[in-house]
């Protein structure tokens, strides 16, 4: 701690102290009491409750004061944000820290991409802390731009930054116990160790935990929450953009196992984030739900800070940092204000910190090898197709068998009968592998959309009803170096430049927010009534997910894990 | 974990388990519940819950199962047993793990102290996790037999079974800054640092606190323990021999909170051990003043685990190991069985391991030089002199002023008055310094009291009417190499000798208990009616402790920490 005799000397009453916070009512989550308080704080750290002399006095008039809130699990590229931007948007919604997996930075840039959001979330008002992503590539049956082992985690878990090792989704293989899942928790020893094991319970769950597995966000049902937390598992209840679980996990919760949970948005997106908020709306929903409120504030705080080992972070006490939340009710819980080491950098909605210079951004990642022809589909006379059927809302999709509809010998899109081309173009080392199947549900009656965004191995994807408009979209997504687009008849009619990785623009919050509202309202323009079709369209190459999914590699049978034929 | 792929085996139900505890009511302390469930073992660890195959089943017919108890803070010494022997006194009671902090013997052998106490105690069915004394010597107005800087410590912190750094006793050395202290407590980076701050509040509790202190088991009032709790120290509820702080700290205690809170019993004596309880007895005490038993018992468990980051100890859940007691009634809560890594090592009492060979006792630690005529006090005629008077049971004393009995020019003891002469030698590197003064309160009428145990130097200690008596006593433990005696008419009435670095006995419990009991016998014959007199006679040297104490470099004005003339 830099001057620690002088703050001793603030502490003792000897010295003035910079800022004095009087009247408060401190939310303390060590003594699960809230009390009222005057807080010194010196040198951006808080130096203790009482009646201190200051430079500086800020009367809260009995407002409450809580430590700044912590999302414990999130994947920063699902805001589509650059990590200045991001705090623009959590930041006055009272986040003081991120733990975020880069799991797609990873999947696209490496270790490269870990090191890129590193250097991006530095000197901002928000703390991010990095889970090292464990399983890039997610299967071999996709092309992703890297791939992660186990030695390449330990050349960065050392990074003070660097809370642990980030979910093990492959969970068969470490219930299995393969060597290389294991070797990837044996790197993690001494910090986290994330889980992912949705709907895993009984003796492979007690595998799974027994391995080193010490956390999990996937819990969808009360009992599979509960079997967790008996097994030691700290569970992350997650309320993102779709993933919405709270509610039912809630019941689990009580103050005699809290401290083994925290919230998680795991991927939420920029608009929800300003518009619903972030670890607040969290924190609001379980205390609407019942919770008592100083609970749902050690879930919300001190609980992350130790379960990461997030030093002097997620509490008000002498030596932690004086990063706080200011708000008026306990029951609404609306953050007021906003500070980070006793600077305020939000108040009433708006960001007051002034970012750094914008971090240089990664390299190119569009390296694409294709022409039209690839995309042609030769009919197979009396053959029937597999087709992939959205579910809406959901990263699970359906195989459905329909008669294709062929035109000169090739089978084509039929937007009559809502079947779209779906075409996916590996991106990241020019291998020429396209992929080529059909989809039921975008309702396109014309036209393509198209996105870099595309789980977890983020090749170019693109579903639409004419080849010249998928090629249109392929061709301007090249063109922004990665992005998401609306093509009709020829034309690009909306588009968002996603240069960072394919996946993240570099442009402002509300940018970003316009762009996708202006995507969003051509595709439907196109007849698309998904609710959100450019995430609907990232996840059908999702090949862990059953049932039917697409990848550069062709047609996956995602429940049995392998290539399959798209004739049936 | 050795063998893990075979574990995970197990753990998915492919192969046998070694051990099955079926039908158990399982304390849950991570779920904060009790449910019913059959617990799966296997190379000592817990596999998991459920319907396991095993070669044994132990049917526990619907018996409470409870993680092993842990105590968070205790002076193994003041037991004045070796490793092995306070394991038969407390794994019968359920403790599975103690957390100890070897003040005594490292103020008496210094590193090779805190060794020999690592050495002597593996291989038990009792994890034994040590916190570096911190303080020693306790001040420079006492010669101990080492001294202890941070160089030192940090020799040692890279132990696994090291937790941290032991009780920072100068606490006005810590919240004023003093460069020795926060050394010190920069070593315990990364592990705990505990702190020892009695009565501290307010400013320099602070100050204390932003040190980078983050426990205390000094608490004696109901609002301290409130304090320390919202600063953020773990608090640990003493309940000890003599300090029995429980009862007034409870109240401070409930669900939201209690996550920073340990049981401790700092010092407890053999007998005590045995008769009333270790931690279970702090437990039952909880649960008597009405504490939810889950809430007691993860005090007593995990919470302590967590806090000095014992890994895999204080749950069951898997990847912990299987240290578990067996219980009836969670009200009265009576350990019945004892089991180690899933061992049966206590049943009805009975201490059912086998220990390992004694390890080879330090070296001694008996360098006197001394001789009768340094015993003598010449009297200033006309001047009165200090002296101790014993406030029974506790470790203060106050000084009072007395006219002398003189004989022959000489200061004498006055059995008539209770004043009996009280004569410090030291004994670790025969310096010839002897202290002498006057105590009041043993009520003596003839004969003497020695012990090589004195807190926290541990020279000889010497109460007695005659000056013959009080020779022969230090003769006697110069003969024992350390011990307890009473003396009477020049002959040991009783003694018990404490060879293990004149501070513990190399002889069984049973047999440690008789002895001090038969010390107790003799000096209750010779007319002393304190409770414990060789634990008062102990603390008489206790120079940092108000207001008049007696050490090898004379009489000690113990309030403002500096020596005094006997003569008023």
């Amino acid at each position: 701690m830099r001057n620690l005799n002088h703050k001793l000397a603030v502490a003792r009453g000897e010295q003035r102290a910079e800022l004095l916070f009087k009247n408060a009512r401190v939310v303390n989550v060590l003594s699960g009491e809230i009390h009222e308080a005057s807080v010194a704080v010196d040198d951006g750290r808080i130096i203790g409750f009482g009646d201190y002399k200051a430079r500086k006095v800020i009367d809260l008039r009995r407002a409450f004061l809580a430590p700044s809130l912590i999302d414990g699990h999130f994947h920063v590229e699902s805001s589509q944000l650059t990590a200045p931007e991001f705090a623009r948007a959590v930041v006055p919604h009272g986040t003081g820290a991120v733990v975020i997996d880069p799991h797609e930075y990873a999947n696209v840039l490496g270790l490269d991409g870990i090191r890129y959001v590193l250097e991006s979330s530095k000197g901002l008002p928000l703390d991010f802390f990095i889970m090292l992503p464990s399983c890039v590539p997610a299967t071999p049956l996709e092309t992703a731009g890297a791939r992660i082992t186990a030695d390449d985690l330990r050349l960065m878990i050392a990074d003070e930054r660097v809370a642990g090792i980030a979910e093990l989704m492959n969970y068969p293989g470490v219930y299995l116990g393969l060597k290389s899942e294991l070797a990837k928790i044996a790197v993690g020893k001494g910090k986290a160790v994330d889980g992912h094991a949705p709907g895993l319970r009984g003796k492979n769950l007690n595998a799974y935990a027994l391995a080193g597995i010490r956390s999990d966000h996937e819990s969808t049902e009360l009992e599979e929450a509960r079997e967790k937390l008996r097994l030691g598992l700290h569970v992350l209840l997650r309320e993102g953009s779709t993933e919405r679980n709270l509610a039912a996990l809630l019941p689990a919760v009580n103050a005699h196992n809290s401290a083994n949970c925290s919230f998680a948005t795991d991927d939420k997106l920029a608009r929800d984030l300003v518009v619903e908020g972030h670890v607040d709306h969290a924190v609001r929903e379980a205390i609407r739900l019942g919770l008592a409120p100083i609970t749902a504030l050690q879930i919300a705080t001190i609980n992350t800070a130790r379960h990461y080992r997030l030093h002097n972070l997620g509490a008000i006490a002498p030596r932690y940092w004086a990063d706080f939340v200011v708000f008026d009710n306990l029951k609404k819980f609306a953050v007021r204000q906003t500070y980070k080491k006793g600077v305020l950098v939000a108040q009433d909605g708006e960001y007051l910190a002034r970012n750094p210079a914008a971090s240089p951004p990664p390299r190119s990642t569009m390296n694409l090898r294709y022409q039209a022809g690839d995309l042609n589909v030769k009919a197979v006379p009396g053959r029937k197709i597999k087709v992939i059927e959205i579910v809406p809302n959901q990263i699970v999709t359906r195989q459905i068998v329909v008669t294709p509809k062929v035109v000169a010998g090739r089978v084509t899109a039929d937007p009559a009968r809502d079947i779209l081309k779906l075409v996916v173009v590996e991106r990241h080392r020019a291998t020429g592998n396209v992929g080529v199947g059909f989809v039921r549900g975008f309702k396109l009656k014309k036209g393509a959309l198209g996105s870099t965004v595309a789980h977890d191995a983020h090749n170019v994807v693109v579903a639409g009803v004419s080849d010249a408009d998928i090629c249109r979209a392929i061709q301007a997504l090249e063109e922004l170096q990665g992005g998401q687009v609306v093509v009709s008849d020829g034309e690009v009619v909306a588009e968002l430049g996603l240069p960072v990785g394919g996946l993240v623009s570099n442009r402002t919050l509300e940018e970003v927010i316009a762009g996708l509202d202006t995507l969003n309202d051509r595709a439907r323009e196109l007849g698309c009534d998904l609710a959100a079709p450019f995430m609907t369209l990232s996840f059908l190459s999702l090949s862990p997910i059953p049932e039917l999914k697409l990848t550069d590699q062709g047609l996956i049978d995602a429940v049995h894990l392998r290539k399959t034929s798209l004739f049936v």
